[in-house]
């Protein structure tokens, strides 16, 4: 057969309009919509169910590493965020303000009255609110490690918002440690990138760089900022999470002091580390493609969907019966830890309908039972790892023996091919500033450039050249060649690898 | 053996002042403590390890009965309260309003800047913003049943707050759904009651009185509010949860509108159901004893916790092995559908310490194991379901037998506790309002007084009879006597079986 034309079932394609080729996957997997409320979104059951199985797979790592939930105010007073400078700095712009604690009927309107005497902040992150309790908590050296996680919402003003991945309101996990010593709070700022790292790369088959970041790039009164960098499809950086090492500096502002095991009494060393409904925006752009959304099946709410096609109403219950038998043989295998997820789709649409609907969300199996599967013991298959959308006709037998390995097969090709893209658009090529600009002013193929893997002498003064190319250290990446050469930004002798890249 | 007096973890005890005691036990079992932000909690990570398996239990069954979860915004419009007049009523009172996205410095201070057009109000209830996309979700009778639940933080203004009782911030979950017919909206009204009931009868072993709230306790715009009232042991009613058939009330307010099958657009029947962590207030004062927390198995994060008894460090190795070989032959055994959850104390404290901080804590089974009990296989058990706290050796192979059948003996003694508690102060021998107020205005032993069941002639102008006595009509049963009989408040003729009480 000669193949037709491909149809895509996203318009625009990706190679056409990016940015909104992201929103029109999110639509069309219905992932979640903007809210009426300025910058906020509402997340839909589909997507919903993806930071679900996302929050299961991190929460457990979080408890596995000794780590206890806990939850927190939404509100911080005013004065919390007053007591660590560079963290008003970096936070304080871009705050939800609560001022009033009534509403009164005025003329037909509700009017804001009972003014707080002092404003209430809604939570954009909770250092200080948690420091304020660990400062209660920690009274002795027996009392370290402190390690607490929170499953939160927090509010940040966004002027630009973007759905999943820059909404004024999103949710998260923040975890927050207090340490005896510096070197403890250190070990623990990467055991929890190595977390996120799994995460990240085993379950959501996105493959990230891991480094530092740079100074200019540091979280706002933290010592030493880690992070994953994925790659999306249009060659920006995406940052999907972050693990803080904060020194004493917090610890000093919240007066987090203990009493060492020789009676001394000392300030302690705090961590903080974060991972946010962004990942979905890094999911959708790191592995979607121009029929919609593509789900690893690690994260996927739905493993495998059954159409049955029932073109005469006296064939229904034998098709449904067929249906349910094959649904109850793969719920009786396991994938990844967890009995394989089947849904079938008995809504009164046309097959055809159904099909592309589940294409656009990104189930990783499709199975269409029609009469002549029945007597054949065959059912008809198509991968979402196949961009051609393929039928495949096997034997169910067959099918049901290899589910486990086929899931398999799929989370390693989304990985594999995102590894690809991430490898062939790391530019280790350039040497000078000029050739740096040059990079980043020119469009290439389909206008994505990738990241540059380059030399940096370190001094922080340097990241403003930066700033006209709308391009951003992303990292320091924890493997370091340690090799000489020069800054890429000023010619100076540099030993320190550095991504430069832009972003999300 | 003579007992010796009884010495108790908890002063006061909860015949003493049996608010304090409250407030005593949560000290004392590290649930939870007052924000520096009025009216608001922190819950420690015992108190949200058990809302983390009250949620489980509950997510479970909400979408086993065909819900999905969704996430709305924080923040709603003022101008959405508006749209429903008894809905403002309710809740417009005491609301957290955001007038303000920004923060600037001026003199040293940071003052709130960026004022909005439109303040938000901190949802303390989303029936208005998940209605507002219920308007664009559903177009067709196809789209209905449309079932979606939210986990969620929610603020209601209190100026008396207690924690877990009433805190201005508490966690919950709110369903949202809406149907093509009333009768398909009570039957899901009905329905997540039912499920509610069973959490709380079955997992949280809290004995309930199902019924429907009489007028004058409505939830804000609805047509009918169904509750389960639970009885504290001070004779007090607390209300567990409730489930609102809203009618077409909000489908009217936020426009919810669907082509039916015959092509007639009409308005869909809503409804709304939630259960908050006040349910923890409520297994508190339940459960509770003059010792502590007392946490039936089915919801207790630990089953059993060993506590190694080390008099001499040579003999610290055998003893934490032979530990770590119960734990694991524990863990082996299923109760409730999972692993049975075994910790090993290891913490460098007294035995004797650490056996009445898990006493303190309510958990089912705490196990110390010493040199004598290697030597004998067996193991020192103390049972949370025995007042006395005795300790009984018994041996290590029969117990790992009968572990599941423990748990389940312990999950039963506190309900039938609570359940001989709930019917000994459930009085049903008053006949007017004399009685009733000589009743409610006296104090019988430890000032417990309980429920009174009684006819009440269903006018919602009698409420406010009883506003003088601090009591309310808590609900009129599902379960009704069809008897006929006189009015308690007014000496009418009544049908009407309704339960009179306190309540928190």
């Amino acid at each position: 057969m000669t193949p037709k034309k491909q149809k895509h079932a996203i318009s625009p394609m990706r190679s056409e309009d990016y940015p909104e080729w992201y929103q029109q996957v999110i639509k069309a997997a219905d992932l979640a919509e903007n809210a009426p409320v300025r910058g906020c979104m509402v997340i839909k059951p589909w997507g919903y169910a993806i930071w679900e199985n996302i929050r299961q797979l991190l929460d457990a790592q979080i408890k596995a590493t000794g780590h206890e939930n806990a939850y927190f105010p939404l509100f911080i007073p005013l004065s919390f965020f007053e007591k660590e400078a560079k963290h008003v700095e970096g936070f304080a712009k871009e705050c939800a303000v609560v001022t009033h604690h009534r509403l009164e009927e005025k003329n037909g309107r509700l009017i804001p009255t009972g003014e707080l005497e002092e404003p209430l902040i809604v939570r954009p992150t909770s250092e200080t609110i948690i420091g304020d309790a660990f400062s209660r908590w920690v009274e002795s050296y027996r009392d370290l490690p402190l390690l607490i996680n929170q499953w939160a919402n927090v509010v940040r003003w966004e002027m630009r918002p973007r759905v999943f991945l820059r909404t004024t309101e999103f949710l998260w996990q923040e975890g927050h440690t207090a340490h005896a010593t510096h070197a403890e709070a250190v070990e623990e700022t990467l055991k929890m990138l190595e977390v996120y790292r799994r995460i990240l790369e085993e379950e959501l088959a996105i493959p990230v760089i891991v480094g530092e970041k740079s100074p200019g790039e540091r979280f706002p009164g933290a010592e030493h900022t880690y992070t994953l960098e994925a790659m999306m499809q249009d060659g920006k950086a995406l940052q999907s999470c972050t693990s803080h090492d904060l020194g004493q500096n917090f610890a000093k502002a919240s007066n987090i002091k203990f009493n060492t095991a020789d009676e001394q009494t000392q300030y302690a060393y705090t961590t903080s580390w974060g991972m946010t409904t962004r990942v979905i925006g890094s999911l959708i752009m790191c592995h979607g493609d121009d029929d919609g959304l593509r789900l690893p099946p690690r994260i996927s709410p739905k493993h495998v969907v059954i159409i049955p096609i029932i073109p005469k109403p006296e064939l229904e219950q034998a098709i449904l019966s067929y249906a349910e038998k094959l649904a109850q043989e793969l719920r009786s295998k396991n994938y990844a830890n967890q009995a394989v997820v089947v849904h079938i789709d008995k809504r009164d649409r046309r097959g055809g309908e159904k099909n592309w609907e589940w294409i656009k969300k990104g189930v990783p199996l499709r199975i269409e039972i029609g009469p002549r599967d029945l007597e054949a013991g065959t059912i008809t298959l198509g991968r979402r790892d196949d961009p051609t959308h393929a039928k495949i006709v096997c034997s169910t037998a067959d099918f049901v023996k290899q589910i486990s390995e086929m899931l398999g097969e799929i989370q390693n090709n989304y990985y594999r091919q995102a590894k690809a893209y991430l490898d062939a658009h790391t530019h280790k090529n350039l040497e000078n500033f000029a050739q740096l600009k040059a990079f980043f002013t020119s469009s290439n193929e389909n206008g994505q450039q990738g990241f540059v893997l380059a030399k940096w002498c370190g001094d922080p003064e340097t990241e403003s050249l930066l700033q006209d190319l709308k391009v951003t250290i992303r990292c320091l990446p924890l493997q370091q060649s340690h090799t000489n050469g020069q800054c890429i930004l000023t010619g100076r002798a540099a030993v320190l690898d550095a991504i430069f890249a832009k972003s999300y």
